[in-house]
């Protein structure tokens, strides 16, 4: 296998973004990405996309053709390959890429992540989010994703492994750092307060401690990395990504206060990087809800059951703490959660910290960073580890 | 990259299964490809899936943690991944397997593909294969699938490369070998007279032309070449599987009666596997409409173009003329078109005719086999080689 570097790194603002379809997003996203690599879509031999729902958000399928067409690449019949994991959708993609390059079949990758949710109303919106759950055995019986993550966040509770107030601190984190992200959904910071104080979503959780709906792409360009210094100097390389799998139902699980898949990829990854929990300087971790980013701190290894909560609540996760910075990028509350396009705007961020361009918000001297992608309750979950070089 | 063997191969029957759910059809086909492998769910290290739409066919999306979770993988949280390409999921899915395997992240890889079509009303149906086609410039203009092959089949007719006749002879040949193979959703022999008399769905092509609505499901194991004497003494190898792409709308392209994409896969695979299009013996090629099936057989480079036709109207084509035999499982039109299933089948009746176990269709000392799937109006096409051992 060929050790493989990322050379750009692209991303569109998220947000409710009423003036750009689908399309354009998808072209920003890879033009960035492709700038920042200093190539044009000539040197680009394949395409790995992650992408949840256009069929239902914007009744298009097929989006691998789409978006090799409108970035001009269809004309050099590349191969686009579309990817769907639920939330996971971006990390997966980001994973084929690394194997296609790895494996010697493709030698200069794009990875793309796209969604645009927007478009359609609130009730329709969650019935597709819905069909990432069971749809027999959940869905079918009438709980909401956001019904199935109250219940992991009462069992905690329940369990003491977090208090509310723990679980809430995780929206203040990250709306912390959204404020600091120019291209972030939310630039405000909040209080913890106001968390608490937020319109009830499924009891305990609020509204703050759930992702919004967000339009939004990402890019990303991969290479061999003994190649990458012919396009940039501000490579890194990707150490590790590994991928695991759960039952699709919450309660088929023995315990819902952890996700397996998580503490499974993290372990394969920590082993493919020849590194441990306590190397990693800057993790993007997957808060579709506040209490999914308390377990994954956990899950990975960061801190031990019961103490993630209490870190994020006396602030040790902000990115100048000199401990693990955690969602520097504002994470999926406060960057936003365009589903497809995460998993791929995780990467870029860590691209960022690990180069030393995230700006206000950078890290210091970051070497490791890892990223953690999930889909429905923790059914399918990727951890990609990047080094500085 | 390491070579890859196919250990193990399954399929359900294809057709109208009411008394058989997604998940019961996924899983037969899994655990028919892992008997016939020799090994258990346990030994499998990572899973790839080509399904176009259970999002909208089923209202269950996630399907990679789906399947994972029903074949009893869940529990080792082995790596399960969706793969959707329009009608190419299937062909798709294989070439992430294959890439998998042969970059060495995984060892012993199960590919599935299954869709589960006819619960759903007509109307409904016909709204979601039509979102293959371009959702702004096509379908959202009100031109349907079928519509769109017409207007291929109508230039075809008036450029002189094909006669009416000729095109709905692929029907026929497709309908000779479905009435051999007990899995196929139709088994019965037709004439030409019945396709040219059958009830029009677009002018000039008629209900025979069509592939039908179906559900069903195949599975294929695959391992390192190396390795596969292990499990079994009837495996074969993967010699190329190659993928291209084309724009996603059909009126920007400069000739409607060729795939650009099949061109360029199959040459592409042939120089991949080290042969021409005159090695092949028998080949799986996409008849979603018949005139798509004529449209490979030149673009492939089986026959000249305007002289495919006339092949297949002169029976050419079938199992037993000594020439190539297209087709054996009865094609998408005799076979049936269960979508994301589709192209995982296509690689089965390959395997099964390279190791002589194909039975009344046998094609005699098949060395070479090829599978052409196609997504959209070929906007994206994978080729694979197959080699018998």
């Amino acid at each position: 296998m060929r050790d493989v570097a990322i050379i750009g790194a692209g991303v569109t603002k998220f947000g409710e973004l009423w003036d750009k379809s689908f399309r354009a997003l998808g072209i920003e996203a890879g033009i960035k990405a492709m700038s920042d690599a200093n190539l044009s879509g000539n040197e680009i031999d394949g395409i790995f996309i992650g992408n949840m729902s256009a069929g239902q958000f914007i009744k298009q399928k097929h989006i691998d053709a789409l978006i090799a067409d409108y970035t001009g690449m269809a004309t050099n019949h590349i191969p686009a390959t579309r990817v769907e994991a639920g939330g996971a959708s971006g990390g997966v993609a980001f994973r084929q890429a690394v194997m296609a390059v790895a494996s010697g079949m493709h030698d200069v990758v794009m990875v793309g992540g796209a969604e645009k949710m927007t478009d359609m109303d609130d009730v329709s919106i969650n019935s597709v989010l819905d069909a990432t759950a069971d749809a027999e055995w959940e869905a079918g019986m009438g709980v909401t994703f956001a019904g199935l993550h109250a219940m992991i966040a009462n069992r905690m509770i329940h369990d003491g492994i977090a208090t509310r107030e723990e679980i809430a601190s995780f929206s203040v984190n990250s709306h912390f750092h959204g404020a600091l992200n120019p291209n972030a959904q939310f630039r405000k910071a909040i209080t913890l307060d106001t968390v608490l104080k937020s319109g009830p979503t499924a009891t305990p959780l609020g509204m703050f401690d759930c992702a919004p709906i967000s339009d939004g792409a990402a890019g990303l360009v991969l290479c061999p990395l003994e190649d990458a210094k012919k396009y940039t100097d501000s490579y890194v390389k990707v150490s590790a990504v590994a991928q695991a799998s759960d039952t699709l139902a919450l309660f088929q699980r023995p315990d819902i206060t952890t996700y397996q898949a998580t503490v499974e990829a993290a372990k394969r990854a920590y082993e493919q990087a020849g590194i441990t929990a306590q190397d990693i300087d800057v993790a993007e971790v997957h808060d579709t809800y506040t209490v999914t980013g308390i377990m994954a701190l956990q899950d990975l290894g960061f801190y031990k059951r019961g103490e993630a909560g209490k870190a994020v609540l006396n602030e040790e996760c902000h990115f100048d703490s000199g401990k693990i910075a955690i969602n520097t990028s504002g994470g999926l509350k406060a960057r936003g959660h365009p589903i497809g396009a995460t998993g791929v705007a995780q990467i870029v961020e860590i691209v960022e910290q690990l180069r030393g361009s995230a700006d206000k918000r950078q890290v210091e001297n970051a070497k490791y960073g890892l990223a953690q992608n999930t889909g429905g309750t923790g059914s399918a979950v990727t951890v990609s580890i990047l080094e500085a070089m």
